[in-house]
C-alpha cells in the first residue's frame, strides 16, 4: 500500500522516494532490479525511485511530504525513527490501520501515537495524518476510482495533504475530525473478520444456497457498532454509513485479506490453530480486537456502557481473545436501533 | 420472496396458507403437483397450503396474518384487493420494496398507500406493516440467519408480527418508525445500481485488478446519501448505517438481481437498451429512481435540498430517466462529511 501511494503523487507531478523498511530488503532488490513491485504486480512510474532502509535518513532529509506505510507491528518503530527525523516544514501521513487503549480506556491512534514521540521543537507545526476509506493497493495503482478521507487534528495540514493527492481517480476528502477516522477504519478491520465467518459457517444445502444473509447481518451489526462505538467517543458517528464504516467495511469484505482469518474461524477452527494457518500474515484485525477488549472492559468498569452494549465486538473477543466456538447472538443485534 | 416466509411462520407452529396472483399459475400448479417452489427449489414444508387466486376470498377471512408478498408494480392491485378483504382482528405486513412521490414531494410508503384504501372501519384497528432488511428469500427457505426489521405506525403491531416471525435463524427487529425503514430499503434498490455499475464499468487490467475500490466508494456514498434523505423526512437516520442501509445495500450487491442492470449501464448500455435486455424482469430499483427524480425536482424548487446536494442519487437519475451516459462525479461525494 505504501507503494501505491505513488501513482497519485506521480501523476501530480511529484518525484517519490519508497524506502523499504529493514524486513523489505528482498522486495526492494526486485523493484531495483526489474522496475516491476512484485507485490502490485506493475512497473513502477519513472520518477519513482527505490531505496534500501540504510538510505532513510537523507531520503527523509529533502521531504516534502512523508507517507508512512508500515504495517501495524511497525508503528512503534516508525515513531521512534520518525521522531529522529522529521524536521519543520515536513508533513506526515500514515496508512496503518490500528489503535492502542490506554490502561483507562482512552483510545490512542496512531498519529496522535506518532505525534507524542514528536520532538518538542515539532509539536506545534507537525500535525500527523492519516488516510482510511476503501482502498486496495493494486487498484490504486491500476488508477480506478476511489474516495477516501485524510484526517489531521490540523485542518490545514489535512487539507494540504488531500490536495498534494487528489487526482482524476483518487478522491481525499479532508477532515480534522482524525479521531472518528481512525476508530473506523480501525474496527472496520474488526467486523470484517465476523462478515467472514458468516461465510466460513457455510454449510452444504439442497439448493446451494450461500451465506449472504448472515453475512449482511453481521456487515449491518459491524456498521452499527461503529457508530455507537464514534458517538461513545464524542466523534462523528455518521461516518459510520460513509468511508471509514461501511465503504472500507465494504472493500475488505468482498476484497481484503482479512476474510481469510474469519473464514478459517468461521469453519470452528480455533483461534490458535488459525493463527498458524495463516504464519506470516499481518493480522491487524487481531490487534485491533485484543486492544477494544481492553477497551469494552474498562468502559463497562466506568459505566460508560452497559454489558448488552456491542454484541458483536463481544462476540469476536470472545473468539480471539477467549478463544471460544463461534456462536453469533444475532437476537442482541439492533437493540434500540 | 412470499412463499420463503412461509419458513418462519411455520417452524412457530402456524399453518401457512400461499395465494398466488392471477400471474402465478404455473408457479402454483408446480407447487400443487410437485410440491416443491420451483423458484425456491425446496420442498414445501407439510403445513405450507398452496392456492390458486381464486380461493383467495376464502383464505385471507380465516387469516390472523395477511403476508403481502406481491411485486412492486402490483401494490395498487393489492390494495385495492386487501381493502374489500380484510376485517378488523387481522394483522397485514408486506414485503415489496418501493415508494410513491406525491405532486408536493411527500414521499409514501407502500403501507401508507395500502392503509389510505382501507375502509373506515378499519382505519383505527389495523396498521399495515412492512418488512426490511438483508433477506434473500431462498436463503430464508434455507434458514440461514439474518436479521430484519419489522415496522408499523403501530408499535404493539410491529411487536405482534415480530414474535409471530421470530425463530432462531431470522431475528426481526420491530420498529414503529416505518417510514425510515421503508425510505431506507427502497433507496438501497436504487444505490445497488450504482455498485453494479462499477463492476459493469471494468477493464482489463495488467495485474488483473478488479473494481472493488469504486464499487466501496459508491456503497459508502449510497449509504451517506441514505442517512441524509433520512434525516431530512425527519427520521431515524441512524438506519443508514444498520439493516435497512448498510446491510439491506450489503446483501443485495453481492447476492441480488439488481446488480445485473447495474451491470449492463456501467459497460455503457443505454438505460432504454437495458431495460430490453432484462424485459420480464422486475426492476424495482427503476421504479425508485423515477420516483425519487421527483422527490429531488420537488424539494430542490422547495429550498429543502441545494443543487450540490444527492450527487449520486443525481447521477442514477440522469442515466435511468434521462438516458444520459454514465459518469459518477466521485470528488462531489461526502462534501461535509
Amino acid at each position: 500500500m505504501g507503494t501505491a501511494m505513488a501513482w497519485p503523487l506521480v501523476d501530480n507531478g511529484w518525484t517519490v522516494h519508497v524506502v523499504g523498511t529493514p524486513l523489505d530488503d528482498d522486495i526492494v532488490e526486485a523493484c531495483q532490479r526489474t522496475r516491476i513491485h512484485p507485490r502490485l504486480k506493475r512497473s513502477l512510474p519513472a520518477t519513482v525511485h527505490i531505496h534500501h532502509c540504510s538510505e532513510l535518513d537523507s531520503v527523509i532529509a529533502q521531504a516534502d511530504l512523508v507517507v508512512s506505510g508500515v504495517s501495524s507491528p511497525g508503528i512503534d518503530w516508525m515513531a521512534e525513527t520518525l521522531a529522529k527525523r522529521l524536521h519543520s516544514g515536513q508533513m506526515l501521513v500514515g496508512i496503518t490501520k490500528g489503535l492502542r487503549i490506554s490502561d483507562d480506556g482512552k483510545v490512542i491512534v496512531f498519529p496522535d501515537l506518532i505525534a507524542s514521540s514528536l520532538p518538542r521543537r515539532l509539536k506545534t507545526s507537525l500535525f500527523p495524518a492519516a488516510i482510511g476509506g476503501p482502498c486496495i493497493a493494486g487498484e490504486l495503482a491500476a488508477r480506478r476510482q476511489t474516495c477516501v478521507m485524510v484526517g489531521s487534528r490540523d485542518s490545514t495540514t489535512a487539507k494540504t495533504i488531500a490536495a498534494m493527492l487528489g487526482t482524476s481517480y483518487y478522491h481525499p476528502v479532508p477532515t480534522d475530525d482524525l479521531l472518528s477516522l481512525e476508530v473506523g477504519v480501525a474496527l472496520k478491520n474488526a467486523y470484517t473478520v465476523a462478515v467472514g465467518m458468516a461465510y466460513g459457517m457455510h454449510t452444504p444445502d439442497e439448493a446451494g444456497m450461500g451465506m449472504h444473509n448472515p453475512a449482511a447481518a453481521l456487515f449491518a451489526a459491524g456498521c452499527q457498532e461503529i457508530g455507537f462505538i464514534l458517538n461513545l467517543l464524542g466523534g462523528n458517528e455518521r461516518l459510520a454509513s460513509a468511508l471509514p464504516g461501511a465503504g472500507d467495511l465494504f472493500v475488505t469484505s468482498v476484497g481484503g485479506r482479512t476474510m481469510t482469518l474469519g473464514k478459517l474461524l468461521g469453519q470452528g477452527i480455533p483461534y490458535e490453530q488459525a493463527e498458524q494457518i495463516l504464519a506470516g500474515v499481518t493480522l491487524e484485525s487481531v490487534q485491533i480486537i485484543r486492544e477494544m477488549a481492553k477497551a469494552v472492559h474498562s468502559w463497562q468498569s466506568q459505566g460508560r456502557i452497559g454489558p448488552a452494549d456491542l454484541p458483536l465486538l463481544r462476540t469476536l473477543i470472545a473468539v480471539i481473545v477467549d478463544g471460544k466456538p463461534t456462536t453469533f447472538p444475532f437476537s442482541d443485534f439492533f437493540k434500540g436501533a
